[in-house]
């Protein structure tokens, strides 16, 4: 959990920009059709001959999205790959080429990039993309990582965020909040250790959640099973800032309104237990948590027969007439309008 | 030359992180064909059809690329865009779109950022591109911009680094040292403002160089002239990290060696009096000072009667095969082995 104080150091500055990206990149194979040249140009070239592309970019800053005190740097590779991974399979595109640009302050030694880069590695061998291209630079204080994700589509199969019709399913994937108390975890221990540094932390009991908080995957899984079931959703968008501010930008960008059903919102038994323990309403959890990089997207009714039985997929509400509004239906039969809070990074 | 500190000042915190990117962004119109979709889904949606893209990225960072006390942050804007289109044209490409991620503290008022896009606005429109997406973050320090560029180009067209035959001629765009020498003029005269803040700087003979820095441009017209005198570079990249590294780029990618003539390097009248005022070599400052943008490139020696007459372009230099080495024939017509200084972030 905690840096190795032991490890090898090699200092930044021995070896220059030029032999940093050189050398951080030498096991980066290129693997897919469309990329005609990778790293080591002014830029990289791509052809995508009849398909559209995807383009979508996130930061990751520490301080702010991450703290190195409990983040290995191997998963925050991943990690930075697969919460730009999840806009592109929101689109219903299969994600084909990332670039990476990170700053970094002379604190880090080669074997950390080395960490850092080998997640990165390892999110582009399991997600089949390539690593084409980036920038590295030094900062003054902490870690930057900044990717760009490009992905491609057949023009007639892009979804987008303003689709949904009346009547259409909410669906989710996977289940909601866990991320969020994943992330309570690893606070709680931290403050543990800052008193108890010798304190062995007994994660077992959170080992589900704290693994979506550290090691999140993206569901291109997902965007294949629909393709397989014939499933066009109306309307798309992944969930990185928790349902309720989702559901918003989906219903506002497709001028419609929506019943949300409190009781069907997917929640896995870890979730409930520690919401329990910290005391905290498991609904308020997944409605504001984030970080879940699950798929919310909206289908006509008559495709339900297509996706009941799938365990991944759950009908959290349906859409309504703009006119009606956006709400939340509670367990006890209350209409409650759903508000966003989702992340408000500059309110810190 | 200073910041106003009169002006008005609103707190990011009173916009959150979408009232903030729906506010910068709101000015900027879509106009490129191959953009199906800008900003406001979970990624934009591009389409090409037989040209293939380029894409390249970069990243500038507040201490480190510049020094807010004397760049104003709409030329900072313009700028962040310029350094990444330059890469663009460097592939013989047409620049068609961009992202714009910014990360940035606290201390930065709305104000601020609104000049900051000012500049990237006015970019995007004398470089007719489109600002598809981006991201904005708070930072714990600082403003940051992570830019990512695209351009199309037809597949036949391309150049690469990799293309330099021995007996080519080493042709460059414009003059170089002007954006270096101009970064002097402007700490020096930071220097002298700590001294005494009531100072007014005479800026007048450093017009030129400190534009230079300040407001550099990308050589999309080289691009469009070589088109017209249909001259196809054998090789070419832009010039950023000083000439010595982008000829070492592009000879040791090419697998060739060239002689470089001091004599023939161009250089503005401004430069050359500016470096005896400072006492620099200005051949010195041309080959390691950075932040050109200019183009340099090989041609078949048969194309040399489509450039001569043509006040943009220079003969610098011959291609030799690779067993004959880089190397500078000064003045004096020493034979001196060429370096690559450029710019060695990490060495701070």
């Amino acid at each position: 959990m905690l840096e190795d104080k032991k490890q090898p150091k090699t200092a930044l500055n021995n070896l220059g920009e030029f032999g940093l990206i050189d050398y951080l990149t030498q096991n980066f194979k290129i693997k897919k059709t469309s990329t005609i040249k990778g790293i080591g140009d002014d830029a990289a070239v791509l052809e995508f001959k009849t398909k559209q592309l995807v383009v979508t970019t996130d930061l990751l800053i520490e301080g702010i999205h991450f703290d190195l005190s409990y983040v290995p740097l191997k998963h925050l590779g991943y990690k930075s790959v697969i919460v730009n991974l999840s806009d592109v399979y929101a689109m219903n595109a299969v994600a084909t080429q990332i670039t990476v640009s990170i700053a970094v302050s002379n604190r880090f030694p080669l074997e950390a990039l080395e960490e850092l880069y080998a997640g990165i590695e390892m999110a582009s061998k399991i997600y089949d993309i390539d690593v084409i291209g980036g920038d590295t630079s030094s900062s003054n204080t902490g870690l930057l990582i900044s990717i760009t994700a490009i992905g491609e589509v057949d023009a007639k199969k892009v979804v987008y965020r303003n689709g949904a019709k009346p009547n259409d399913l909410l669906v989710v994937s996977g289940d909601l909040g866990a991320a969020y108390m994943g992330l309570q975890i690893l606070e709680r221990e931290k403050e543990v250790y800052k008193v108890n540094p010798n304190n062995q932390p007994d994660l077992e009991p959170y080992t589900y959640i704290v693994e979506r908080q550290l090691k999140p995957e993206a569901r291109n899984d997902i965007i294949k099973l629909l393709s397989d079931l014939e499933v066009h959703p109306t309307a798309m968008i992944d969930i990185s800032d928790g349902l309720s501010s989702e559901i918003m930008h989906l219903c506002k960008q497709s001028n419609v309104g929506c019943d949300l059903y409190e009781e069907k919102i997917p929640l896995d038994p870890q979730v409930i237990s520690t919401c329990e323990e910290f005391k905290i309403d498991a609904t308020t959890v997944a409605l504001n948590g984030g970080e879940d990089y699950e798929l919310l997207f909206t289908i006509p009714q008559t495709d339900y027969p297509k996706i009941k039985a799938n365990p991944n997929l759950t009908v959290i509400g349906y859409i309504k007439e703009e006119t009606e509004g956006m709400h939340l239906i509670t367990r006890g039969e209350l209409k409650i309008p759903i508000k966003a809070q989702g992340w408000k990074n500059f309110n810190d």
